[in-house]
């Protein structure tokens, strides 16, 4: 496997010397005066016992400039990348595909973070999947040790050529280089199914859409946009249900976070599935992550904002909190049933929520109006990928917080 | 009618000169010196035209003193009395008896407060009422007039000869001297019935005990106290209701305050009626009188205080707050359902109500502790009991405080 890490180079003093690095293969790097730092990208097998030449250099690799790694499950076309968006847009700036690379890249990156799509680690394209008869839900479809050794090496600073499956094609194309990020997502089908990968994870997330959400999504989508019958759409759900609840689905029970998007509970007999009900269930006892609560901690709650401070059109809306169980795991659940008419009813929500992770009163709110056109952004499932977004921002700033505590030395080789 | 008028009288000065005043009857009094001030009765007769004689003598009656005045309107045998003790007990004080007079009295005293019962103005004693055949609730067999003449006395600082009504003999003794209180608290059947008396109150609360419990508290205690048949208890309901649900029940849609008690819906099926649900529906807009409200003023909440905090035993406690309406009116109601079982559960819902008028952080608990061992002390009866006692302080202090800053000069008649 070949992987890269990344360095810095610099002049430890202000000689007008060049400082020049060689590495294993043919790369050879001049860190030309008065230029006194800069980072490379070297293969790794550079790192075995080659030294800086020149005068008064230093290289040092970002080994231990460790990665957090946060996993994201759900099935496809469960509004993933809508999640992942407003996940990266907390740490600031847009994410957007690699540059010049592949334009069927899955890839995102922004300042800070940089999502990987486990969709490129499939080890059967399009055609060998129906060869063999498996679906890319099957684990046999996915290459769990690239992924766990690229996860791996992300996660220590080192950077890696990931595949790209290329979605359009149905082939594997060419690898991309992806550096490590400050922040890594992993989203797919089964970022906590193989337990290698899972013990690399920082954080990890499952969506849960049921089935009455999901049917009425995918028919919304796969009528209007692609033209498919309801009768083959129900069959392609049907011929997936399978695979899914043997692989996908017991990934939740691992999971740190869950967001289960379920029928609206306000509505009799809701048909539409346009109001939904969506539950953030929060395991106990994760480190670095404090669950949300309304009012009390660890107490049961219903709440109905609507009433003499705030107007609501039909249903309304309505908030649950309460300790539970899940999965044998002790968790909090909070809930949120319908949809928001309006910005202040939003505002009036978040300062009711406790252990939010915002910097500052307004946060949250600010952030759903930064991307009040991403679907999801007047019910909970945007409201609660908000929070997560604030959660794991303050996971991160912990992770680093303890890291400066007790600091491992970057390695310097000159 | 004879009402009497409680007056200083005072020395203007220094002088060894005795302050001699006599009334239209026989009554005459001296303020010797070198005693400045003394207090008297004085029959209101009194009052027209005559003057002290004497040097230096100054006489000042309290008809400004405004009494403020509580009804509480409820059926016999429901609390009424544990009520009234819970109120008077904010004022500090035991209330007790009239010291030396009718030990049949119904009357209550403490410093501050004074409790009359609206049964003394029985217009028919018990031989009276079986003759005409009218129950006590028919307000044919009600002085009205009476009530009426001796609360406004009394509301304007006017002492009274009030009839007592004798609950051992069912006759009408010799009226008792009933002096103006600071608050003055008058329970019974029809306190909120007369629209001029109803016109007196500066606050009135209806209790409101459902069948069900009513039933279960008469059976228990005329059952076991009493040793009358379920038969009999069931006939003396029923005859009981025609004229409760004419005369006594429509009360309540002019209550400042209605505290209904209700069958728990924690227990599926419940028959003992031990567990109880009670309701505060407190009315919108009353001066003075701020609604409690759980969390967020307004909005709809039901709230489990039991979890990771607090442990309670089987049925457990739950909550609920909102608006709501009432007899066309516009109300907030708080409930509880269940019972505590211990200290730190009642300090802890005390820390979430608001609004809740105490002076110090565990004011309403240390009330309800002081009075452990009063029935209701467990439930919502008791608390909400006690949270009126002390809204009722606030909205008496309230009063005084108007008073004070638009003063009315007591009268001088010297």
């Amino acid at each position: 496997m070949t992987t890269f890490t990344l360095c810095t180079l610099s002049s430890s003093s202000s000689s007008h010397l060049p400082c020049c690095i060689s590495n294993s293969t043919t790369e050879e790097v001049h860190l030309g005066s008065p230029l006194l730092q800069r980072q490379f990208i070297f293969n790794t097998n550079w790192r075995k016992g080659r030294r800086g030449r020149g005068v008064s250099c230093g290289i040092s690799c970002s080994a231990e400039a460790k990665t957090v790694v946060i996993g994201l499950a759900a099935d496809s076309g469960c509004g993933k990348s809508t999640f992942m968006r407003r996940l990266t847009s907390v740490f600031g700036g847009a994410a957007e595909p690699p540059r010049g690379g592949n334009p069927e890249s899955n890839t995102l990156l922004s300042d800070t973070t940089t999502v990987i799509c486990l969709d490129d680690y499939h080890l059967l394209d399009r055609e060998g999947r129906k060869e063999k008869g498996v679906t890319a839900l099957d684990p046999r479809a996915n290459n769990f040790d690239l992924m766990y050794e690229q996860v791996k090496a992300l996660k220590a600073g080192v950077a890696v050529e990931k595949p790209i499956y290329n979605h359009v094609t149905g082939l594997l194309d060419p690898p991309e280089l992806i550096l490590p990020p400050k922040i890594l997502f992993i989203e797919g089908l089964h970022p906590i199914f193989d337990s290698r990968v899972r013990d690399l994870l920082d954080f990890s997330i499952y969506l849960d859409i049921s089935d009455e959400v999901k049917f009425a999504w995918k028919t919304k989508r796969d009528m209007a946009e692609r033209g498919h019958s309801l009768h083959s759409i129900k069959a392609s759900i049907e011929a997936r249900k399978l695979d899914f609840d043997a692989y996908v689905d017991p990934q939740k029970q691992y999971a740190d976070v869950v967001i289960e998007v379920l029928p609206t509970q306000l509505i009799p007999d809701d048909n539409e599935r346009k109001v939904l009900r969506v539950r953030l269930v929060m395991k106990e006892g994760v480190k670095y992550f404090n669950p949300v609560y309304l009012f009390d901690e660890g107490s049961t709650l219903s709440w109905i904002p609507c009433g003499r401070k705030l107007s609501c059109s039909y249903p309304g809306i309505k908030f649950f909190y309460g300790p539970d169980t899940y999965v044998a795991h002790e968790v909090s659940v909070l809930e949120m049933d319908g949809q928001f008419d309006r910005l202040d009813e939003l505002m009036y929500v978040e300062s009711h929520l406790n252990n939010l992770s915002t910097k500052y009163y307004g946060e949250a709110t600010e952030q759903m109006l930064k991307h009040g056109d991403f679907p999801g952004s007047n019910n909970g499932t945007g409201l609660f990928q908000t929070i997560i977004g604030l959660k794991i921002r303050e996971l991160y700033e912990c992770i680093v917080a303890e890291k400066s505590v007790t600091p491992l030395e970057a390695a310097r080789v000159f």
